[in-house]
């Protein structure tokens, strides 16, 4: 073992960086050489690398994004390739292998979610050495207890709600946040409850407008003549349809043409005559610094990704469980998305301080 | 002199809750009595009034919103009343005067934008003795140097605008992030300049889209694969209408529906394809807690009012001018509109370091 | 079970009204009444009682500190009283008890650190029904996985370094951060790896100064002109005594008169020559408002320890342990001092990134 | 006017890097090349240079400290040198103007406080193209209204009293802080008033303890059992002498033997039984993100200098007057020490507050 390789892909999210310096780190403790790949797999199939020594490290614990861009597009078994003017998917992968073999890399390391973690899968079935790490600021992986950049994400999130809160009470309104979380609430869940929302809409429980309505008139009853919203992007009024599958499908960002958020509170001023706010987090989420939690989780990653390169343990997936970072099969790991279930600690939480969830 | 009574209009700013303090602690130096007035001039028709002591105000410097409460649609002068089960639009303004006759009360004090400063002139007019106390988060006032929230506003955009660039440089896109400022680009310009903004496009430059894009593109020739756009809700393309303008006189929120923020990052989509994101950062501007720049604003303009009213001079309104807080004529303070001139040193600055303004 | 009463003990620490705002707002969802018992057992040997309702607790949630007032002093078996002139240490836990009779409390909550869990456990002993909720900043109780507050002061830690990187990197210095930690180096240890520090000292491993200046040296020799140490106060050198237990000795605040920071720059100083800095953060570490991963911590073990309470099981401590929230009996918690173990997870991943740890 | 020369002495402060972007980007916009200078006046001496190009200041608007490196010592006109082994302080200044030659700079934009700008003075008296760019945390230079740094150090103080606010609440305690300020006390001022402190000690007003002790005790009356006080670390007992004087006429840092914070909590311990408990901020104000107010005046800075350059004015220093940026001769503007006057606008708002001011 004398070089490694290593790239982010998918979306970006908080702490990337400290993966990053944490591999360069703990590899340069052991010897070994790091280059970085630039762009996620593009770069890899276009062998477009550069050095990661402890200088290219310095300084950025703290950065959010990735060093090294990112993209969440490029796969190398259906990647686009201009023939004589036409472009067409062709499977590049063995590219990969013959720019990483060029080099004399060892092994590859790589950063991403669900979509880069199935590319991962496919070249260790190819017989690379691959190590991977886990990437989903929705922390909705089933195989790990966490992922790094949520709890950024909800601390974001979280102080979004502190600041709507002021203009909520002062302006007896309902303000409506929308946050991430496209299959699982998990955002939502947590910044929800940390931030004092008074309602909860997660994608795992469609969400009754009566029921929504009623908790807000309840608390007006009471005094509280404001309530707060927390919405997933992926939420759904029961017997309804997804907002944001549908604008997926579509060429349109969701933030331009609104999503669940606005879809709530028109049906709220419409239905029930309330006065309602409604805000987008969109992309405050996945930028910023890590905060300190997350550089922890994010440096552990890099190292015990290293350690498992170093013991030769490939075509796995780093992952925390408890206090333990584990080894898991790739091919367990990918494709296991991890919901709110019914009986989540928090979720129970949440209803027992009286949170309206939807339902 | 020995009672006040203040209250708070229009939309809610960081800073109100400093001024109110300010207010009932320099009051209680001087022996004065202070009654807080809830939901701005609601409460002064309807008679809905809160003691301000040294405990009702402790604690509250910190805290965004306004502990009194405001409305942005309540006029005396043309009051929404229920007359045998119709309602209808009367002058009530002879109830805030009784009112506050009633409670021994000898000066107002009016903290408010446009809308409020304009009743406060009416009931001088009344023979009231009243003071103003500007507030508006666009720093869109002709007669005073700055007001406060503004700066706070600033912080918030430029907050975005850093996590929003971890995220532009990551994925080589366009960000665009849309703040506030119907008539007035100046939260636009300081977060834009403070913010390391590529484009900052702003109500007094009506903008070209072919300027804007090709500044896009000749970062990108220069190896900057990502460029940052600020954009103020008011601003509008050449030739073009405001959306903001559009989206009010309907019935509907700009953010839901999209405003000049989706347009834009539609219009280079489409027009130059290019890959946009964009942000609204909406309400997110008008809460939280205030700097310290703002707490120190608020605060002496809520002595300077009580210090007003200790020497009788009403009908006026406070300002800032240089290091100073000096007394306006509301009469000469109200309807002038402020706006970003073509010679502003910040503007000149921003063209200066290459900034595209979009002209 | 109808009535409930809560105090809070100790040091404060963020997170303490997020506990009490979870106790109330779920014993409101159940039909149970709250009383908040004012400044610890001080308030409990003294009848100082005052009601807790929804809107008591409304808006607390973010806010540091306890709106209850702590004590880190008062000892109802051991409580100083005046008797004929004469201040006594008696036995009051009957006041105690009594208090509690006569205003039809059903179960005593107790939140705080060893001290107060171990007079909660004398009350348990004496028949009283007593729940627990453990307290202590730097998490160093064995029968709990996390304590609330931890992760804040990591927080509040870890955004000192980045201030001190800054002005380290600036002007080539060799920057200290003392952070707390009397018998166990947990806040060290986060805020250092979260920190990006290059030397990391604790109580548990007592440092040898050379080894500490070799590295200084040695990142100086590889062009790194400056170094971050984090040091722990209760940290001490090999041989050496702990300062900060000779000041606690003595009647001085160790901030005053310099601590294990001061030592060990001085030390670096006289002994190799080095320039450095000291910063103690001090109180800094327990205020302000607790992060979204603290309010969630501290609300479920509010509404775990109500839960608790409904299901009569007394004489018990709330505590996490992996994601769920367990119960503890009171006489295995108290005492049991959760020190760095040297396996520890996090221990081993710094030296894996060449961190110092002083040995 | 081909190119420009750029150097950063004395302590670091919020907005260097500010300066240095500001500068870089808008000679670029003019053509003209950029040198950066390493620590300050040493790197002159020494000819240690490096290019400032676009790249090079790319992502360094929010970042504290200096990319250029500072020193608070070295001065070209008695520069440390060692002459057959024997270390002399010789004249330097030819070299630093050789050094100058030699690279074809046409102008030294000089980025400094007071000792930095003395010797740009002294420069410019020998005929150098010398700039002035004026830098001093504590906003105490007479030529200009407002310096870089001094808002961030601003902010940086009044959050560690909304820090220590909760806990001096909870634990009914006196709570110090203490600021930067040797011989002015604009931070202690501006952070007091936005802090909500109830006692602000500065250089300018020998304190008298009675007083501050009797105002402590009067709030204690009204059933406030805690207050904050600010002190600046040049502020002194009136008839006594100032603490960080005495400590920096030795060879200790103040933080680390404890300066006029550690003075005053402990008098008030002795003389009036008070429990109290210090906090030094130290370090802390100088590092982290300079704040948006921050950012655009040393961006203002930057811009103005290069446009004097251009213009070829020099000898001169850039300041701030109104909302403009002028120009002051350097021999103007040196030595002139701002201090807070009894008749500024503020200290007398923090008196109609009733802030007890220690006399």
């Amino acid at each position: 073992m004398r070089k490694l390789a290593v790239l982010t892909g998918g979306g970006d999210c908080p702490g990337l960086n400290a993966v990053i310096r944490g591999i360069a780190k703990s590899a340069h403790q052991y010897g070994l050489e790091v280059l970085g790949i630039r762009d996620g797999f593009r770069g890899a199939v276009e062998g477009d690398f550069m050095p990661l020594t402890l200088n290219d490290v310095s300084g950025i614990l703290p950065r959010g994004g990735t060093i090294l861009g990112t993209t969440n597009r490029d796969n190398p078994f259906a990647y686009a390739t201009n023939l004589n003017g036409v472009t067409q998917l062709l499977d590049r992968s063995d590219d990969v292998i013959r720019n990483l073999k060029e080099r004399d890399v060892d092994a590859l390391l790589a950063i991403g979610g669900d979509g880069s973690l199935n590319i991962a899968l496919k070249f260790a079935n190819k017989g690379l050495s691959v190590i991977g790490i886990p990437k989903t600021i929705d922390n909705d992986l089933m195989a790990t207890d966490q992922t790094f950049g949520f709890q950024t994400a909800v601390d974001t999130a979280q102080e979004a709600l502190d600041r709507l809160h002021s203009t909520a009470e002062s302006h007896h309104r309902v303000m409506i946040l929308e946050v991430m979380g496209r299959y699982a609430g998990w955002i939502a869940l947590y910044a929800g409850v940390a931030g004092g929302a008074d309602v909860i809409l997660i994608p795992e429980i469609p969400y009754n407008l009566n029921r929504v309505a009623q908790s807000v008139q309840q608390r007006a009853k009471q005094g509280k003549k404001f309530s707060i919203i927390v919405v997933a992007e992926g939420a759904k009024p029961f017997g309804g349809e997804m907002v944001v599958e549908r604008l997926v499908s579509g060429r349109f960002d969701p933030i331009k043409l609104g999503g669940i958020g606005a879809k709530l509170g028109n049906d709220l001023e419409e239905q029930f005559g309330m006065e309602t706010r409604v805000t987008v987090l969109g992309h405050l989420q996945r930028g910023g610094s890590p905060n300190s939690y997350d550089r922890v989780l994010s440096t552990r990653y890099g190292v015990a990704a290293v350690d498992a390169a170093l013991e030769k343990e490939f075509g796995i997936m780093v992952a925390l469980q408890g206090r333990n970072i584990v080894r898991v099969p790739l091919n367990q790991a990918v494709d296991k998305l991890k919901k709110v279930p019914l009986t989540d600690p928090l979720l129970i939480t949440a209803r027992a301080l009286g949170i309206e969830m939807g339902d």
